[in-house]
């Protein structure tokens, strides 16, 4: 990694996601003008996907001109067909805007995902909100921030917690979910299951309930990553995602100490191992997520066994299903 | 209503929501300085009170200062075992910190709703979220307005759209719904099924799914009506709030064209009526609120007989409950 200058890149990335979050409010712009004159369905979608592609053109040639023999992954560029090989060069993980229900809603959840892979691992994330102007930073081995540019305008160590806060059960935690767009019967009764476990009071008729303090939905999984950095969410957890929803948000969240894993059986296969919180190609391309927040040493069980613990709980009681 | 000013009445109150959101955002800072230090559970419901207290009680001295005539509502106060009678005199109706999960675990999504209620109606309402700096502004017969200090500082007038977009069904709808505190079996169940329904696709196997276009859960009353105020959210549905928690949000609805009802009953009895979209004392007080955007005029339909056509597909799908 020696020849790799993240700072310099990450400078780079910012100035670009800056750059590219005025491209994406003009279009929030475009779409709230278009109003009623024309087609909703038809209109907002068109808009969403010009923008869209408008936002990820932009990325690709400043991140090619910049760095030419960076390789680069989309989120538009797939959907166009392109499938470049997974390698260990330094690589550009990009959605430009995450959160696109979010987007043409004119909802303020929602940002640009810029992440650098190397070695088939994140080491550089930058996530932008451009309409709260939250713009979410982390480079390997160099802790995240997040900069709220409206409120003080300085980074702020993540996470937020002094010292990070224990958690004892799923019944303290945040719980972030997501109703994804699948809406078959299998996966959403898997999901809607699931979500009832979570939230059911066992005192009061829920078997197996978990009474989770609270269940959020927000509809973009690269804020749910930051916001579980920052400890505002204490998990996240979902099924269907792409590496460019992921790959920033899982250094961001890794860097400020939270714990990135896959699915149920990754989880499983690796919860007793020097592999476990390692998120390579497989977790990255997998398509199942899960992530915990910091949690402080204790004397009776370190932060990453009250981490293993907390997920292990959590798949006990959520069942897993095939991604679309 | 000749004796109330009530663009005076505005200036006060928005530059107290300003200094609550101050204290809450000290709150805030106490709550993550705590960190492991103390026992998490015990010493957060603690902090939360303690700024909850804090926060109601600036707002009651300044207001019963400035306004001694006026009446008030609050959510400690009320707890603390204060049961106003509802009259016909101005009464400031206040939720100090709603969202106080998010608030607790330090996400966001919080604000201090300031609601004023003259002859039983909401007709002043100032939503001041602290930590995006977004402050949200209605007046009765002079619309309503956002104001984020970061992007631009200026008034922006609700909605956003120039001129409000069709809703032709659930299908294309951004719609809020709430896991709530009450999570017993029979509450939980009904919450649970009618989210799977609203969000199931009939086309693959869901029977009588609407395939929502997107659910959210954000966990701050207040904030999802000023989010359908802004056309970020096409409805919000919950059983289970207050007074206080919708009293601002109702009037900043409306004033931006959505429509506030009541419960399945309310709905039903007034649909045909001239008190369809009132909302005195029975809606504010009766636990049980939805709320629409602005939806334009079009050919074959009003935009209020298309909130009416939408409120009665939600109805159609989603079961009614008693709050606890």
């Amino acid at each position: 990694m020696s020849e790799l200058d993240l700072q310099s890149i990450l400078k780079f990335t910012v100035a670009l996601a800056y750059e590219a979050g005025h491209v994406i409010r003009k279009g929030s712009e475009a779409i709230q003008l278009a109003g009623s004159n024309v087609d909703e369905k038809k209109n907002s979608v068109d808009l969403v996907t010009e923008y869209d592609v408008k936002v990820e053109e932009l990325v690709k040639k400043k991140t090619s001109e910049t760095y030419p023999s960076f390789k680069f992954i989309g989120e538009e560029s797939y959907a166009a067909g392109s499938r470049p090989e997974w390698t260990d060069e330094p690589t550009f993980c990009v959605d430009p805007i995450d959160g696109t229900t979010n987007f043409v809603h004119g909802f303020p959840w929602v940002c640009i995902s810029i992440g650098l892979i190397y070695k088939r691992h994140s080491i550089l994330g930058v996530i932008y909100n451009p309409f709260l102007d939250l713009l979410y930073t982390g480079v390997k081995g160099s802790g995240s921030y997040v900069t709220h540019g409206g409120l003080n305008g300085t980074p702020r160590k993540l996470p937020f917690a002094s010292s990070p806060k224990p958690l004892a059960s799923l019944s303290q935690a945040q719980i972030a979910v997501e109703w994804g767009n699948d809406r078959a019967s299998k996966p959403l009764t898997s999901r809607s299951e699931s979500f009832h476990l979570i939230a059911g009071d066992p005192s009061n008729g829920v078997v197996g309930g978990r009474m989770a303090h609270s269940l959020r939905s927000l509809g973009s999984s690269a804020m749910n990553f930051a916001m579980v950095a920052q400890g505002g969410l204490d998990m996240y957890w979902e099924i269907g995602c792409w590496p460019w929803d992921v790959s920033a948000g899982v250094l961001i969240a890794q860097e400020a100490g939270g714990l990135v894993t896959g699915s149920h059986k990754v989880y499983a296969e690796t919860k007793e191992t020097a592999a476990f919180g390692d998120v390579g190609e497989a977790i990255l391309t997998g398509r199942k997520y899960i992530v915990v927040r910091a949690i402080g040493d204790a004397e009776k069980e370190t932060g990453r066994e009250a981490q293993k613990r907390i997920i292990g709980e959590f798949y006990d009681t959520v069942q897993d299903y095939d991604a679309l």
